[in-house]
């Protein structure tokens, strides 16, 4: 499952010269395209609202086997999240388009990293590619 | 009204080392049960979203003359909830399964507890039931 | 557009020695009745939920010239609403009824502050009669 | 094992709007009366002195199943105590009259929580009874 | 009462992609004929000095009904300021010509604010206006 | 009463620099004689133990008009003598030898400060005989 | 030389429930006459101007043998008036009307006391007669 | 060019439960095997000393095309490192074999991200070979 | 003189994964046998009362060359040790059992480190024959 | 221009032991003769006054091509003398006799520094000279 | 193995009245010949280099049974030691010379610690004694 | 001796905006012409390692009269340079090409500057002639 959190849906319109001129629905097709290659077929979620996201992750426990996430700003804040990741047994990959260090300070802490496998970040389209990569030969499919 | 937070839609499933093995049906039941001796009835509500918690804690002024709340994450950051209790005239009671204060520390800090009547903490279900008997001799109705 | 965060819908009821007794619709016609008179027409939105109030900034890059924001006590963490404001190209007016800084601390804060064109507070209804007018203004409309 | 901290032999006398007008004798009888009738016997403990308090904690590993505590004022810095706690390995409840939380910000720390099982606070001599079943239902006595 | 701090007499030369290029001059001009359609008369104190604009407020007792104050950097750190204002029975309105939540962090705390009826930032001298008509309003002259 | 905490009995041999080189009951008897000019007799205490302060302050209320009392380093963490102090309806003055506050950093800190009427620090015994005619003229005995 | 700071020209009129009711006048006058007493003639000033104080704190290096100051708001950040006190060798005694550490944190720390021989807090007029008693008994007088 | 920092030539040997037991001439086997398909040739360099990973860095300014460093414990105080990198052109990727986040608090900051292009943490060998793969698309070389 | 805190007469019973399966009497035993041999005698306190702790150094002054103290918890808050301790003329030792600084982080802190010729942690039973070795060798016995 | 600030007018008298034995007049002549030789003219201020300090620094921008300003304690939070050098277009130079880094933290901070060009600290009259080759090499006079 | 941080190659020459006037190798040699007392050979390094010491701990992995350490400055901050004694199996004993907890605050904290077996600190050379005694015992060679 | 830390062996290379655009090699050319001209002859020294940079200090002490240092990054976090220069004797000086207050936090901060006699920044090449100069001044040889 791949997740998307708030303003996400902007993207390719808002502050393109951090997160570039791609769509969300760019990104999702070659994310997709991406993992049909090896085998994988991805169920994308966008919303811009915690309590979805939450509901989006319990719902990944009986269908999915792996997570792919980019909260956007509630990756600073929303510890719900932490919790709802934290209760997902298989992998969750936190990915950032930009790299969050290089910001705002409060774009420095992320509380959901500590339920995450594992952080790729300021990569930009190619994050989510890795991403991929990674569940394949995570779950040994590579 | 009885309301949960985010992820306690899990309770049974998640980190059954700190939560325990029953499920939210199993509290909301027991809890109905103790209150429905007491002479109260409950209307149990479960939402991982602030924004609906916080048109339950609306509705409850309507037509609740108390609130037990167990917030989950959002108890520690989600300030709107603190908001919402305030304006309600009744007692409130905070309630959490675990003790938070023992487990990481941006758990420590609850946001809603200055909101709260009273707060009771690491009892798992028994929690729940000293809130249901709180709320009777505060009501009067014990 | 003119958006109000969560609570906002108790105005009038809610804790009166801060808020006044005037309840949103009053406040919105009054504002409305203000606007009417420059020339502008205002649609107004209230919500308890972040994503809605997330959504509703994203909708008014299509349909709206301008935004007033009230997000209660959104505005002290919500991250994701600062992102949405960034990315809306007009005039944007925090508005508060009363003066968070001579309250508690956590409300001394405001996250959506850095993404907003100007902020008015401590002026209860009157505020958002100042903020048409500003808007007007900006717009070159007076 | 009931053990009251400084100041709270003034329990009636001192900052009535906050503590009520009961005194401490008058709390200890209900709270034994109480517990009387579920098949405990009490034993009440004040001290203004956190050595006797500590002392009195290892007393209660020779002599009582469950410790109930509200050290007063010492609750927020006195670390002796949570060490005599950990030490004892039947339950612990930490009560609280007032809602620390709601009071001065050095109120707001508890450390001893971390060594108790459960926490009360906020619910004047209630939280006491409360504590008391509780215990019943932690020692399987209900 | 219109009171600027140290260093705004320069504004229309210091920094004038934050500032703009109008002149202190203009600003008063801009402002007091504003005013004067309302039917105020202004009196425009500048100084650089902490001390002068602690007597100019308390002048202001006697001889206005209320204050406008831009205190320029004095606003991040001058309590004298704070407690004139205090001391002032009628409407204060706090005014920032740029948005200073959105520049260097020292300029994100406001001493005087706890001391003002509403504050009013980021709008240049359109700030200034909305203030003059905020007093009017809160004076019942409109 | 006039209350010393922990190492005042070692007034005139512990740090003769800081303290100078007059004993306890140096200080003690030059302070009674002071009073007794003025009328007033002086009942003088000094514990080691936090817990003896607070039953002595406990029993001032029954036994005295006003409270003189230097807490030495309790002063900085001691809680438990804030509350009791709290609880006394008369006059209490804390007095310090030395200047606190040009000492190490975590002398700058009194807790029992916001308890007590007055504060004198760093005039050496000539402190205390301030306090008692402070006391004098709080009662209206001068 | 007694100095007042800022905004202690308004004793009488300005927050009376935390200052009383008498003038600086009264204050001055009361002063001296108790000054007379001993032997000592006083001159008074009052400035709102941390220039100004500390001009005056110069001159008294030549014209006087002690110093009283209450600095007001200066009192918590104005390190000017530290230095200048630092450099005068007679004894200064800092004077507050109201106990700081009772109210505003911010008022909680003074960047004079290092620099003071020593603090007199909470005892309104009356603390100033104890300073001027402190003094003659310091520079041997009584 | 692969950079480890001090102590990972322990790898294998050093706390296997955090680490795995594979060397660190493992992972550099595998990193370079897998570059060697997408055609990349790699210098690995490994060193305990941060003077040498800075001349290292320097050299590889003229010898590499991109930068893969895993800086062990340096990565969280070792300025001298962020400015070296930042003097790189080409890309920079900063790997973590666990993921700090969820470790000790002190390395849950790295100064070397700032002046990174991307980040991979968590995901043991696969982030070395993630790492090549990302540089191969940033380019252009797939 | 050999001072013991509050809880290390649990010793033996308390945490015995920290603080091993030896009793405090075993302690003072070996302690003494180590200290005849050298031609010391040693005097034990145990008090789990900061007061009496106090005491015990104070009587130390007239009685004892040298102090050897584990003040358990008080270690971490009670600056009334480091005043009685800096009063001592003779050697102090403090001793801990384990090694605070791995533990939790309130145990980081040592307030009477400040007033101790040397500290030794982490050694169990043996930090205080070290101890004992140590005075021999500071008092020359050796 | 050389600006000196509050208490340098005490030059040689106060604390010699840091500040050495010269007078401000020496100092300025020395640093105008060494001026002349280079072929400046030297205009000198010293106020104890903020606010006549950033007068000065207005002025400068009219008649004067660079700054040399040792602002005394107003370095450390005088943030209008900050926004005056900032608005001054040629080089200003922060000089301070002593290291300010070795004295009281208060001093380790210096507010004016973001607004100065260079800085020089620790050369007592010498780094006046410094600054005045500095200013003759950055005007390209030398 | 015995490892002494950058600067005590200077031991004896440099703040004698801290460190004392033995030299590092009177420190060395007087270790060693109280080690081939009990029957220990002692490999003795020095090193200014953060990453001759990791390496040196290194080769103490197989070399040696035990590591006695004092880093020096690099106690405090560098935490590539830290993970490299985390990796060595032997007792890992902390000596400091002087008590670094009454020097300055930096020196207060010791990022080894959490890696150390044991401390020792303020004992000057005798402290090596002790951890070579302690080192037999923890060894079981006495 | 003239010692630069790491990186700046990049000077000309690496942000020139910053640093501008003149080597190393020019700049220890420029100022050992500038030193000879008065008389002093110059060892120049360029490390990326602290502890190369630890013995080149040591070194000085025997062979130099005064050090010049530019220790870069190893500035803000180095002790290991504060203890060495600290042992240094003779003029110690501290050296900034750019102004770091004007830079990122982490540069606000000098730990090696209270061992400095004195600090000069942000005057590119120029700072190091006058640190020349002022070495000659403070020597006396000029």
């Amino acid at each position: 499952m791949l997740i998307h959190g708030p303003n996400l849906n902007l993207l390719g319109e808002r502050e393109p010269e951090i997160y570039g001129r791609s769509t969300l629905e760019d990104y999702v097709d070659r994310v997709r395209s991406h993992a049909l290659q090896i085998g994988f077929s991805i169920e994308a979620v966008q919303s811009n609202a915690e309590g979805e996201i939450v509901a989006a992750i319990h719902r990944a426990r009986l269908e999915h086997d792996a997570i792919i996430i980019n909260a956007g700003a509630l990756t600073h804040y929303a510890w719900s999240l932490h919790d709802a990741l934290a209760a997902f047994s298989g992998p969750v990959i936190e990915v950032h388009i930009s790299q969050p260090n290089a910001r705002e300070p409060w774009r420095h802490t992320s509380v959901i990293a500590p339920a995450a496998s594992g952080s790729i970040a300021g990569f930009g389209i190619l994050g989510y590619e890795l991403a991929v990569s990674a569940i394949a030969s995570l779950l040994g499919k590579v």
